[in-house]
């Protein structure tokens, strides 16, 4: 399964090397102003142009097949597809045999009994967060007045990211970073308590992002360093304003009125250009292997513009 | 909404000062043996009875209502509850006029317009994770031979604990920690592509442990300081056995066959006795609070066992 | 899985013969005025106090469990729960061996592997139409300005009812019958296309009254004998009001303004006391058997008020 | 929201006079053969092609965009779509000011404020179970030794289909139907108690088809005419075998192992060329209306092999 929401739900399909890849996207009410200009500023952020990105080039536009009339969201589910133009299959032939360390490969193999779509990382594809990002710009469209910002804070510890993206390349490795995301504007009190809290439903998205292996909120896992008279964030108005933010903006796993704050471990890209060892499931023995696909050195570079539609998403998904 | 899964589905009810607590577990299936000696180790590892946990002092003692037959599962909606009995109500009258710092009081107020039950937490009390402590106990039975094992590693960013927690007793301070828990023996392959992710939904699961602020897989944050090619774990046998483990036992959302790990970062406890400042909502000015109740100085020592239960849980609703 | 709703969720559990039944109502808002008073009218007319229903005196007493504070719903899930006190289980023994035609106990024993709660119908039973009653007397008041009325309008084709009861009676045999249910002020445009059709809503909650066989909407199977011409409901109005029904207030799965009319087919009761053939399970021959139980003679006596609380359920489920 | 299933998942998308319309179909278990020619015996069998079916001529060709891999399901979210060609939209510019009778023009514009698409019904058009019948045909697959046949058993109350059909075209008005659908092969214990019951779920399916008033399982609404000792099934052997199929297979909500029978009623067409009165909504007072599209006379023709893609879809959400 592979679907989010309940009030605004998205469901996505596709595989990096088919025709093309889309989403489902029910619940969107109607009356919302969508374009294709819309989409094109976050489609680009997520784009790989910078150093460090892989060299695959898409057009990555957005195709709206239905729940658009006249420009307007109809309320009926509105479908969205992108084609796969610029694809090197035959890079892929050997991976159920000869599983790529740390990806999909091996697991979805034994999962799926060998009907996978192995290439390109078949439907477990970063490539698919591109319908994350458009599902996103249709939840900030519906979100008004709720302002969202994510950037890259740190890539492998520092905050000098051109260097140490160029030294990874050089070595046909790459590196990892974190994300920061925040949200202002927010009403107080959204969010269930429990396993519909609000901190549940945005990690529940984040970890749908492919390298993304830890998630934190306000002062997250550094927080355990605290007291509990530090941590406590002191309430000083009737709007609910703290005087710091180590909750980042949410208790009991509701919204308090306070800036939404998360961060995000993306890890080094698993592909790399560098040779490897991993065992051949057909010999039976040790091999190595080298990657030879377009990879991004730092998938961290594209993962703000994503961290963003997550957010968007999780937040319409409660307030509608 | 205040419910988790699709296959093993569990639904929680109650509040901190109401009669009782209890949950609906809907999808076990028929023929697992229950009796209520099986969920005495789990219920008592959660109990508030080293030092630094609370003083308030209820049976648990699960009382079955339903779903139950001849001392097994029948394959429908299995009801347990957990009477209130050592109830201090008197000392909530003022939490919606006077919210206490970094607690549920004053989102819920907003969000339920000022008809939640605030006494005690209510609904949002972390005496409801007795509910998902005696759930996990029923996804264990169902699960057999995977085994879960959970421990708190730090207190306050150290090993040592007695101390530090005695400390901030005196001081009528809290401390945090970091939980850890691991799971053997799973099979390759659990798990979905993005949205219900393994990984998406033990996360789910994990924030809506109270006091739980981050959460991190495998090398976690830490990972973003590696290069690609030290995070990756090797596979060096048939099985998908790895050198290492940076990926805590999951790519692309699939568990790859060795142990998963995960941590939880958990706050130091809200609720101290040391006096804090607070808005006080009815003279519109700030005043300061003493929060009487009885509670625990390192919720942390608590969690563990309710690790052990959201594993088993998610499992469970893959499993299925 | 025992569940209906997105936005207005019943879970219902609990056995004919355990210790009791109840269900956890997730969704409702908050501020609702709530008093164990307000379920008596509505549980009293479920209540089997006319001739042809069972001689089973349960006091069907709501008890409160959760979700409610100071007379009022808080927001988070209600529980209540009813206690079975008049049991007899004796009568029960042997169902999985020699099971009732038409009941559950064959299909149950299978489905289960033998762990079936079989007394009573077990989790089958009628009874736990109590709580869906309970669920609708709550449902009835979020909706305020919307009116529920349902009856019995045939027992076994005819109008006159008591004659016929008793002759069945008398025969220690059972009848049928016709419930219509009618909705009026509800607003245009409630419910979705397709899948979530108010039709297919309703019907859905239809099917989980125990002996609904079938369910009609506005003509009906009977508007299979019409022509187009004759079966349109013309529209006289800016309101939408039509000069004819045949559409039950629904067109293309969505409330049309007018009054929504169904209409259920309840089976005669399968317990009779009359001796009937069947097979014994472990004999492996057929036998005779006469059901010794408290049964109604007629049960469509009893699903009025279940078909007003089926309704009010639904409509809560999307207007929320 | 437009979604049907828990295991076995489809949401379908599109509107009638949009670019193309389609499902989603999340699920099904990878392994299984999928190839184009599979769909064309359902979708021929859909077709417009008898007398009394609509003049518009589409290829229905299915695309397959995702979840197949050289040949076989991967275990991915299966997509499929079907261009729409023949198309004539300037026929509908006015409905949403003149609605037709019986149609979704009024509610759908009430419910979306005027920015529903009102083509030819848009989402709510009649072509969207071209998407049922595929995902029926991949239902049917998962199922294998299940067997499922519906067929038009009644126009008009009578078995003499063409004659009826005919006087209705030549008279531009329309006649409905009844459909019976059978399924042999089911195991025993298929279906869930009360809310997710086979009939719940066949009845929630059956709804989503347009111009369906009416279901009944069974001997249904004819049924409530007959005593009990002769509507109950006498189980004769140890597989559950009943001497007669009242029950339509299914007691409690859960197969027993007899032929799954049940009866749709479908109304005539609401789309009659004859003229008809309705409300301008511009003008507020009474016009008259001739509908110009090309219509069935009897949707009903059309309605068999949809049954039998909903008893499948139905199925198999329980079976897998």
């Amino acid at each position: 399964m592979n679907q989010f929401g309940n009030r605004f739900r998205i469901s996505i399909f596709g595989e990096s090397h088919g025709s093309s890849i889309g989403f489902v996207l029910d619940g969107c009410p109607a009356g919302i102003p969508i374009h294709i200009d819309d989409f094109i500023e976050d489609i680009n952020r997520r784009k790989p142009k910078k150093k460090g990105t892989t060299n695959r080039r898409e057009l990555d536009f957005p195709k709206i097949i239905s729940g658009v009339f006249k420009g307007f969201s109809t309320g009926s589910p509105i479908c969205i597809s992108f084609e796969n133009s610029d694809i090197k299959s035959n890079d892929y032939d050997l991976v159920n045999a000869i599983p790529r360390p740390s990806h999909a490969d091996f697991a979805a193999n034994k999962k799926f009994h060998g009907f996978n779509d192995y290439r390109g990382g078949g439907h477990f594809s970063g490539r698919l967060t591109l319908c994350i990002v458009a599902a996103g710009v249709i939840a900030k469209k519906v979100l008004k007045d709720i302002k969202i910002h994510a950037e890259l804070i740190e890539i492998a510890g520092q905050k000098q990211f051109d260097s140490i993206v160029e030294e990874a390349m050089k070595e046909q490795d790459s590196v990892g970073g974190i994300v920061e995301c925040k949200v202002a504007g927010l009403p107080v009190g959204i969010g269930e308590p429990f396993f519909e809290s609000m901190e549940s439903k945005i990690a529940q998205l984040a970890f749908s992002i492919p390298g993304v292996k830890g998630i934190e909120f306000g002062a997250g896992f550094k927080g355990t360093l605290m007291k509990g008279s530090e941590f406590n964030d002191l309430i000083i108005d009737e709007k609910g304003t703290t005087s710091t933010n180590h909750s980042g903006g949410i208790n009991a796993g509701m919204t308090n009125g306070n800036e939404l704050i998360f961060r995000l471990a993306v890890r080094p890209t698993a592909s790399i250009s560098k040779i490897q060892k991993t065992f051949d499931m057909n010999s039976k023995s040790m091999t190595t292997l080298q990657i030879k696909g377009r990879h991004d050195t730092c998938i961290a570079l594209r993962v703000p513009v994503i961290a963003v539609a997550i957010a968007a998403i999780a937040i319409a998904d409660f307030i509608l």
